[in-house]
């Protein structure tokens, strides 16, 4: 009988045990079901973990390098603790997470590893811990700590088995939480790199190119400042083309000889530069803050590569807040950097050939009109005055564009007309002179197969009509003769005014003035008149 | 006596039954905390249920749409089972997936939602079930079914509670399985976009680009051909610019009126249009089909747009496999055309700007040498020749680009020579012809200032070089003179021979071979003359 209810009573407390075991196991699965949530999960798992060893207090901390951090506490002073940071090796839970062995004491006080000090600092008595590591295979990624058992008990041995259900299970959703942090994190990183991408694709324009650039950099690297260098193949030197963030506009004037600095570095290199502290790196080149008054603390600097040639070199300077650029910066700068590359290059052979066309338009024009001494020079000059009156009225980059263009080719008719009435020493006979106004027609003639000079048509031709409808060739008048042939036309006439002709000399500015004005409202738009003066007088032409 | 040794056995049973449990929830826990790769995490809880419940067979099916289909399979005819897919609602599996209501039964035959078909196709005699469903919430997932218990036994309530702890897992498991899933997918995804607008942000060359994202879309969609469609925006008609795949040549000339078809559709509405079989849909226009001899099965079509306007259609044919396109296609294909666009868009203002860059340039040299009869033309043919040899050797496209910009710009230092020697009608003298020799150096003097044509000033400054160095400006003899001024110089002896000069008739072209022929090694390039020769015989020029 004795024997049997010792049986009995041996059987009934391994069923309690079990029953605890199971409970335990049951709730802990479904904390741990849910991975998307892990601050939540680590304190609930905490919360299982006090009530089930009796505990008073307890927290969960986790490895970050060198360091561990407490990442859920419970019990009476559990809000003084929150994101605690601790090093590695110090104290029990430190100890615990760099040995990878489990550690019950119930006498704190006098267990080697013991640290006062944040007990002291939290005012919370400590007499027993239970300190268990959280591992995977044989890394330690941290620790559960159970402090204090209730009514003055100690911990036992049961304690620490019930404890290794909680680490496992801590361990095995670290790890898949871990898992799905690294997704989330690369899922965000490509979608910053096509959202950049969408973003510097949509522009062929090199300047404003350059500082969307510039601009996403700053916010995607979360840098205080950001600029891109050029190579300027003459000097081998690398230029700022632009610098945005507080002091941007200083530094626009930056030149760094080739293999010098951080940026010529990288250049000469070919490989992104990481540097967390500028003042402990010799190759750190302080002339660019001195100039521009800037205190730079970290850089990243990334190499601009097209078919493996360097074309320039980006960098982001100063990361905003505490800690300098890391890994994950470095691989999402240097995916934005080819990116960047490749837009760059694009905008830059768009850039080229804009100016390849207009430079070869003036150089042809040029040509012709030198054949003339009297009209040498003269399209320069009025497709001069057409575009100030244009910035002037404030029309849109496109349109100014279309003006300047309008006005390097409005005389292009001229090419047509034999040199014995163009280059005529005296004045024209009437027929001479029907000849020559067949040149605003004959230029359209000429340009009409090429559909994309369609726009300038009507400065070229319309450059010789007047207000009161007495010029040609159609003698359209007033508002019906377009905007680009009032103002080509105003230049036109005070070039003409101000320089030489066979059969006078040029008149004095101030004359010319004078007879703009009389002649507004007859010949010019009066509007545009004053418009033109009062540029007249701002850059004193 | 006896009742405490009953409750002793009572104790003992219950004290196995927890046993039972705490290891299949530790067995358990520990396969399923690998959620990466669920086809093995399937396979060994359905092992483990089989072997706690005693079971002979089992399997896990898992729903998709109105399906079940086997993923794990257990047992003697395991192998005839993998990938079977069930209709939900048919068999006992099914009943349960349907309904969501676990089923245990001894007797299956008798069993309302028996259905013998499949032990009878596999031959496998089947007594019977104990089948639960897998539920996340109130959704059911799939189904565990267990078949067989071992000795001719019964399954009992035990054997349902036991296995509950699976279905349990499994839910949680599958869920997170399928978050992971979900983020890999979105991943690829990502990683395709991002190579896909590195690739064609690449080239400014339209017809190379949209051979390049012709086949890219290929891959990426698993289509059998794509095609883009640009509008023409004078006819309002939508033409194939280029179309990949089998039938990709003869596709070339297709044009579709606007509004028509699946891609007037598209272009019209702005919106992705899916059409899983072409033959269900009243859009689709056979003509393509009929054309092409080409069987279209399912299309996908992507409106292409650019601040809001669209600039054409792409589209996918025909998915690989059986299945058409699905909703990831759309998402992606969205994406890419996206990207598409903006690539198409600046190749377009690329290929735009340089085509009016050479008609410009084409124009005022037109314009200049319509002046002289004799001449007239003279640029435009010196050009097409000095291409023609280009080509039949072979050089890069680039090359080819430099030689034809230096054949219209070669003769562009006349523009300075007076009229009067220009157009004087009998021999010029001494004097005279040496202020015509002068026009090549004019020439590179008057664009030396662009930068951009400095490759082209070896063609213009040496066209009247000879190889026996009786030629100007320089007397370079031989190889030292520049390939382009060697090509150039046939061409424009060839065009002077061939036309009226005011001191002679244009001689026939079988004397200006002779003579092309008999000058080789003294002015000519012989191997260069008989590759213009070559292409002469060719083309007929």
């Amino acid at each position: 009988m004795e024997s049997a209810n010792d049986e009995l009573l041996q059987k009934e407390a391994e069923l309690n045990n079990l029953r605890l075991r199971l409970k335990v196991l049951e709730r802990v699965t479904e904390v741990a079901a849910n991975i998307e949530d892990m601050k939540r999960v680590l304190s609930q798992l905490l919360d299982l973990a006090v009530e089930i060893t009796s505990s008073e207090a307890g927290s969960i901390l986790l490895r970050h390098g060198d360091y561990i951090t407490i990442e859920a506490a419970e019990g009476p002073k559990a809000n003084l603790l929150t994101d605690l940071k601790l090093p590695l090796g110090s104290g029990i839970a430190g100890w615990v997470a760099k040995t990878g062995v489990s550690l019950l004491s119930n006498n704190v006080k006098k267990d080697e590893h013991w640290d006062s000090r944040i007990a002291e600092a939290i005012q919370y008595e400590t007499k027993n811990i239970l300190c268990l590591p959280i591992k995977s295979g044989i890394e330690v990624l941290g620790v559960l700590e159970l402090i204090n058992k209730r009514n003055n008990k100690d911990f036992v041995q049961d304690d620490l088995d019930i404890s290794l259900i909680f680490t496992s299970f801590l361990a095995q959703t670290l790890e898949n939480s871990r898992l799905l942090r690294e997704m989330n994190d690369r899922i965000k990183e490509l979608s910053i790199l096509i959202e950049t991408s969408t973003l510097i694709g949509s522009t062929l324009d090199l300047k404003q190119l350059l500082h969307i650039i510039m601009d996403k950099l700053k916010e995607v690297m979360r840098a205080e400042a950001s600029s891109i260098f050029q190579i300027d193949e003459v000097t081998n030197e690398l230029f700022f083309l632009v610098a945005t963030g507080e002091k941007g506009q200083e530094a626009k004037e930056i030149r760094v000889p080739w293999g010098k600095g951080i940026v010529g570095w990288t250049a000469e290199k070919g490989e992104i530069l990481n540097v967390p502290d500028v003042t402990k790196d010799k190759r750190f080149f302080i002339g660019v803050d001195e100039k521009t008054k800037w205190k730079t603390r970290s850089i990243l600097a990334v190499p601009l590569k097209i078919k493996g040639k360097i074309i320039g070199v980006a960098e982001v300077l100063n990361k905003i807040g505490d800690e300098s650029f890391d890994e994950r910066d470095e691989k999402i700068f240097e995916a934005i950097g080819k990116q960047a590359a490749i837009a760059i290059d694009n905008a830059r052979l768009y850039t080229d050939l804009s100016e390849l066309f207009k430079s070869s338009i003036r150089a042809l024009v040029n040509a012709v009109e030198a054949k003339d001494k009297y009209t040498r020079g003269h399209t320069e000059r009025v497709t001069e005055y057409s575009v100030i009156i244009a910035k002037e009225l404030g029309l849109l980059p496109a349109e100014i564009e279309r003006i300047e263009l309008s006005g390097l080719l409005h005389d292009i008719g001229k090419i047509g007309i034999p040199d014995r009435i163009l280059l005529k020493p005296g004045k024209l006979t009437n027929e001479e002179f029907e000849v020559v106004k067949e040149h605003p027609v004959r230029a359209v003639k000429m340009l009409k197969p090429i559909k994309q000079l369609s726009t300038v048509f009507d400065g070229i031709q319309y450059h010789h009509e007047k207000l009161d409808g007495t010029g040609y060739p159609e003698g359209l008048k007033g508002d019906t003769i377009p905007l680009v042939a009032r103002i080509i036309t105003i230049g036109d006439a005070f070039d003409a005014m101000t320089t030489d002709r066979p059969y006078r000399d040029a008149l004095a500015k101030e004359e010319a003035i004078r007879r703009l004005k009389q002649d507004s409202h007859t010949q010019f738009d009066p509007e545009l008149v004053e418009v033109f003066l009062k540029c007249l007088e701002k850059v004193a032409l």
